[in-house]
This record gives structure tokens, C-alpha cells and sequence, in this order.
């Protein structure tokens, strides 16, 4: 636990609603103390696995402690269940429909527990806003400092979605896809740091880019390593290759989108 | 007054200038301690009614003493005077120009005062910012424990806008109009929880739901029980009756907007 | 230092990413007590001089002591500086590539330093985020209490953008430019509240306003002075001359963008 509690959210819920306020009100109604912070709230409309992308990169930065809600749910009033999960240092609130996908696949440590406990909810309870009626108040009362085991029992089958891998095509080359496509229209690949260094390991060299079918150009350091115009990939912040073109929007120029193929291969592979 | 001050802001001045976040600088110049919340800023410019409708939706899941700073102000630097209201167990500092009518009339106990106390106010008073200018140092001297009283005097006739109320047209029918479409297209209508009730206890049955003149579907519990991609209504997390398509946008697929009209009625109806 | 840590952010990340929560999670995790306000975060990608010009008109309301983080960055990875500047009685973070232009020009008293120590970074530090890996953890520990001097030595020489300058053309006409549009339509120019008072001293009488060529009204005090749907310019609540449409949306209907010229003249000038 944080020296001041810190109660993070991640939605669908874009700006155009009270959604997220009200879920606030909620948390302060129960821990007026709680620091909030948002996440991202613009997740495209039900998009589970964008969102476990999305989730996966934003939290590593919060302090131990942290407690993050993140309610994505189309299944919102069925048979979904409501869980919270100890992930490493990190507590986190949500359906169980996968959006922990990324986090589990990556967990050094997790315990997951169905949440029952409805004394910790608000009443009575919509079908249709979880997010106001059992996920804040139980950030709010784990903000309060109320034990997690006081939550609901321990539970050993989370759903998890199937994440898309990148695939190790030779020892030079590998093919992954575009996971999400940023504000500056860099396009955010799923080819993480480990498997970049396998392949620049394996093949000395630059390495070539290709999207979409098409030669993008090289992997650089940074940048500033292309022209302005030009186009190419970096190991971006979150720890995957991210296609870039520098002060300009990639994504626009080539029309690349999430699911779109890329490659990546040494000098010696193709 | 909650354990520590809690502040939040409606408004319809968008994300893309910096005015919601000069209001909060003025606000914690005056109570550092207070906790901010953005209940919404997407309200469509000018659009009071709507503003009114959603603050009230927004509101009541906040704890006793929350100051709500209200600012859809079309007729700032006019006649229209600043005013703070307490209503039920909460405050709210907005322009007199019927944004607390839905409020006002769901309230149980209302004082209303017009501001007149220029020493809480900031100087020079701009004509174009009185959400920067008045509403914000007033919320923020509110929030540091300044009585409402030192604020204003009490008035009697404060605006209040004609609010689209739905049309009973028999004991099975109900006639009422999208007042809001939400981020997920599902459109929420001015039909509430007690008038929903009425029809439902007159006629026994499921209830049949037309939306801009075409058959819709039926009244059901949760998205779940129609399939993907099918329409149908609920009684929606605000306490109105809100019409969906699971896992669709109804708003796009249908091209309802707020004024259109929907019809209810049981079996029995039509 | 205000009574508890104030800090805000500024930035082109827009709402789409988790790039403003991860620098709010790395502030935090240095100095959990601080308060954070979003300034914006909707600047257009890599417009160093629209982020600079909406700074300063953000900035001035905030309490003494505030620290600004500032983040866009098309440089970011290169070689320009990241620096440290006390202006008056606030403090800023920000890549130095002319973002405080605006602030330096109006500055009283100024002292800017080059961040070199690197024991108040985010380790590794990435070449694409230096908001998370430099900006933020900074400004946490300035928000922590350590002295500015420790962050790096001064310098003499920071980056200043040419701001444009409204010209004046006779002792009764002046030509500015519009600088930005704001979420109402309403186009904020770069003509000062002290030019302004400038031609209205030496013209007397009315005022006025051409954009784009075109006759546009007058300079009224408040919007309600022209009808609805008129236009007219006010001296606006940043203290720049802005052109408006009562209850309307200007730039729409007018066609007018930043870098359109506008010209004010008094009655006895053209």
C-alpha cells in the first residue's frame, strides 16, 4: 500500500459521459483520501483484448500498491464474473472476460478472487454499470484498506483471451502484427524486447522493416535517425517495436491499423 | 461537508483548451486540499438542457457536501444571475439559467442565493469566463469552509428551463423522447423508473418499445437476454428507460438522436 | 511552494493513449501527496508553438510554487535539452525547444537550468518518452521538496521560438494574427490586451474588426451585445483580442484558422 492510496481507471467510456465521475464519486464516497488517477479511457467500444494491451503497458509505472480498476464489459449483467487480482505489487478490479490478459501472461505472481462479497457493494445493483456498482466501491473500500481476502474466496481459472504472439519465422525473422496505433499514429507492434534481441542477435546487422507487405525501413535508436517524413521502427517505451515515421503520422500515410502484418528480419534473411 | 472537500466540474468547455484546468488552479489557489473530479465537459456547446439532464444522472452517486461546479453558460457576461444551491444534502455554484432543473425538480429541499459577495470572487471579472472568475473561487471558498450564507442572499425564482416530460396516453402507453445518446450509441430516455412502473403494473406482460416509429423490441433485464447485434430497452443505470443494441450502437444503426420519439406499451396496448 | 504540491500537465498525447496516466503514476510514486491538474493534453501533434502560446494563457491563474510539466516533444531522443525554468514565482519542466517562448517573453524574472542529474530520472531512459523517463519523475521530486539548483546548472542561452507579433500599421490600425480556435469557434488573435488599448487611446470611438479580408463587426465588451448569430470581438478572458459569434461557432461558419490575419482599425482609420 501506497503512503496515500492510488486508485487508477481504465474504461471504454470515452469523455462524452459522466461515466467515469460517477464512478470517482463512488470511490470518494467510500475513501476520500484516494488519489485517482485515469489511465485511458477511450478504448474502442468493448475492445477486451485492446484493452489488456493497453492496461498492461500503462500500469508497470505505478508504485506498489496501486490499485487499478479497469472495466471493459460487454458482458456487463451475465454470467461474467467480478473479480480482483494480486498481480505482482499491484491490485487490480475488473470482469473476468480476459482483460487481464497480458498481466496474467506476464505475472511473476497472482492471486485471483471471485468477488461475492456484496456488503462492499453499492445498492441496489444495475445490470448495466458495474463499474459504479461493484468495481468502485470495492477499489474504494481496498483504498480504505480493507484485506483483499475479505473480497470474495480465491478462484484458479480467470479467463483469459488467446494474445496474438509474434512468430519466430527463422532465426533472422519474425512476424508479428500491430497491436494499436497511437495519437501520433505510431503503430505499436506485439514483437517485445526479448524477441527483438533474439533476432538482432542471431543476425548482426541493421534490421529491415516491412509492413503491410511493404519495405518500411530500418530499425533505429531513435527518432531522429530518419529524416522528418520518413518512416521507421524503434523499441518504443512500452517495450515493443513501435513503426514510426518521424513528425509524421505513420498510420495515416500507410494506412497500417491493429491486426495488419509486420515483419522484421536481419540484413542476411530475406 | 465530507472529511475532506470534494469538488467537481460540468461543463461543455471540451478538452481541446485549457479552461477546465484553469478553473482547477483557481479552485485549489483557494483550498489546496481539495479533491477534483471531471464529471463531464463534452456536454454540446450551449446546450443547457442537456447539461441539466446529465448533472442530475451525474450527481447522485456523490457523498453528502460535494460541491458541483455547473458551467453551460451561453448568456455569460449578460444579465443572467451567478447562483449557489444547496440541494438535498449537496451544493451546486452554476449560472441561473435552468441548469439545475432537473435537479430542482427531483429535489426534496432546496435554498437557492444569488452570488453577490465579490470578495470570493476573482478580479478583474472577465464578461467571458465566469466559470474562471466566479463559479471556481466561489467553489474553491466553499470547499475551504466559507458558509453559503457569506455567498449571496436567498432568492426565490431561480430559472428553471420546461423539462420534456414523457406522455401517458392510457394506462398501457407511454409516449417519451431520447434525451441523451451515450458514448456506446444506447439511447436514454426521459421515461423513469415510476412511469415505467406505472404501465408495467397496468398491463401485465412485456413491454413492447418503439423507437422513431418502427418496432424496437422489448423491454428485458439485461443486454444479455437479446442476441448480438439485436435491440431491445432496459431500465438504465440513471434511472431512466434506455433502449441498446447488445454489443451494437444503436444510435448509429438506427439514427436516433435526442428528440426522437419512443413509444411504450404493454401487451395489451396497441 | 503552495501548502500541498500542485502539479500539471500539458502535453500533445490527446486522450487516446495511457501517455498522461503513466507520467501521473511516475509523479506520484516520487511524491504521493502531490495534487495534478490537467492543463491540456489536446495541443496538435508536435505544434510547439500553439503548446507555448496556450501555457502562458493557462499558467498565470495557478498559486505561486506550481510546477508545470510541459511535453511536446517532436525532438524527443535528439539533442535538445531537457530543462528546468523558474519563471516569477512558478517553475517548468520541459524540453528545451522553444515551449516556454511565450512564458520567457512576458517573464519578470527568469533562471533556467539543464537537467543533467540523472539520479532524479526514470531508469533505462527510453529515446520516445521522455515525459515518463525525465519530465515526470523531475517534477515529482521538485513536488518532493528538492531544490531546484540540484537538478542541473543554469544556462543562458534556453531555445526561443519567433513569436508573431501583430504589426502596427498606423496609430489607429493593427494587424494580428489568429493563434488559436477554441472549443466554441471563438478565434483567439494575437493582439494584447496593451495594443488594443493602444488604437482604441489613439482612435476613440468604435473599433473595427476585418478577418480575413472580410469586414467582420465591432469590438464589443460582451458577447450578448451583438444577436445571436452575429459576430464580434472582445477582449477575451486570456487577455488577447478574440473574434466570436454569439451563441455560434465563428471559425466554422467563417472559414478561419490559426495564421489567418485579422485586422483591427478605429472608426477613423480605413
Amino acid at each position: 500500500m501506497p503512503p496515500k492510496p492510488l486508485v487508477t481507471l481504465l474504461t471504454d467510456f470515452g469523455a462524452r459521459d459522466p461515466f467515469v465521475g460517477i464512478m470517482k464519486g463512488v470511490i470518494l464516497g467510500v475513501c476520500p483520501d484516494a488519489s485517482l488517477v485515469d489511465l485511458c479511457h477511450e478504448v474502442p467500444a468493448h475492445d477486451v483484448l485492446r484493452a489488456s494491451f493497453l492496461l498492461q503497458t500503462a500500469v508497470r509505472e505505478f508504485p506498489a500498491g496501486t490499485i487499478h480498476v479497469a472495466v471493459v464489459d460487454p458482458g456487463v449483467g451475465g454470467a461474467r464474473r467480478p473479480i480482483l487480482a494480486e498481480i505482482d505489487d499491484q491490485v487490480f478490479v475488473a470482469p473476468d472476460n480476459g482483460l487481464l490478459s497480458h498481466l496474467f501472461a506476464s505475472a511473476g505472481r497472482r492471486r485471483v478472487r471471485h468477488l461475492v462479497a456484496q456488503e462492499y457493494w453499492r445498492h441496489p445493483v444495475s445490470t448495466s454499470f458495474h463499474g459504479r456498482d461493484i468495481f468502485a466501491p470495492v477499489a474504494g473500500h481496498l483504498a480504505a484498506g480493507v484485506e483483499p481476502a475479505r473480497f470474495g474466496p480465491e478462484i484458479g481459472d480467470p479467463a483469459s483471451l488467446e494474445i496474438p504472439r509474434p512468430r519466430v519465422e527463422a532465426a533472422s525473422r519474425i512476424q508479428g502484427t500491430v497491436m494499436w496505433v497511437d495519437r501520433f499514429g505510431n503503430c505499436i507492434t506485439n514483437i517485445a524486447h526479448n524477441e527483438l534481441k533474439a533476432i538482432a542477435d542471431a543476425g548482426g546487422g541493421s534490421i529491415r522493416v516491412h509492413a503491410g507487405g511493404r519495405p518500411l525501413g530500418t530499425l533505429v535508436g531513435r527518432f531522429g535517425e530518419v529524416l522528418p517524413g520518413e518512416a521507421g521502427a524503434i523499441l518504443g517505451s512500452a517495450g515493443y517495436v513501435a513503426l514510426f515515421c518521424n513528425r509524421g503520422d505513420l498510420a495515416r500515410q500507410w494506412s497500417l491499423a491493429p491486426g495488419d502484418e509486420v515483419l522484421l528480419e536481419t540484413a542476411g534473411g530475406r
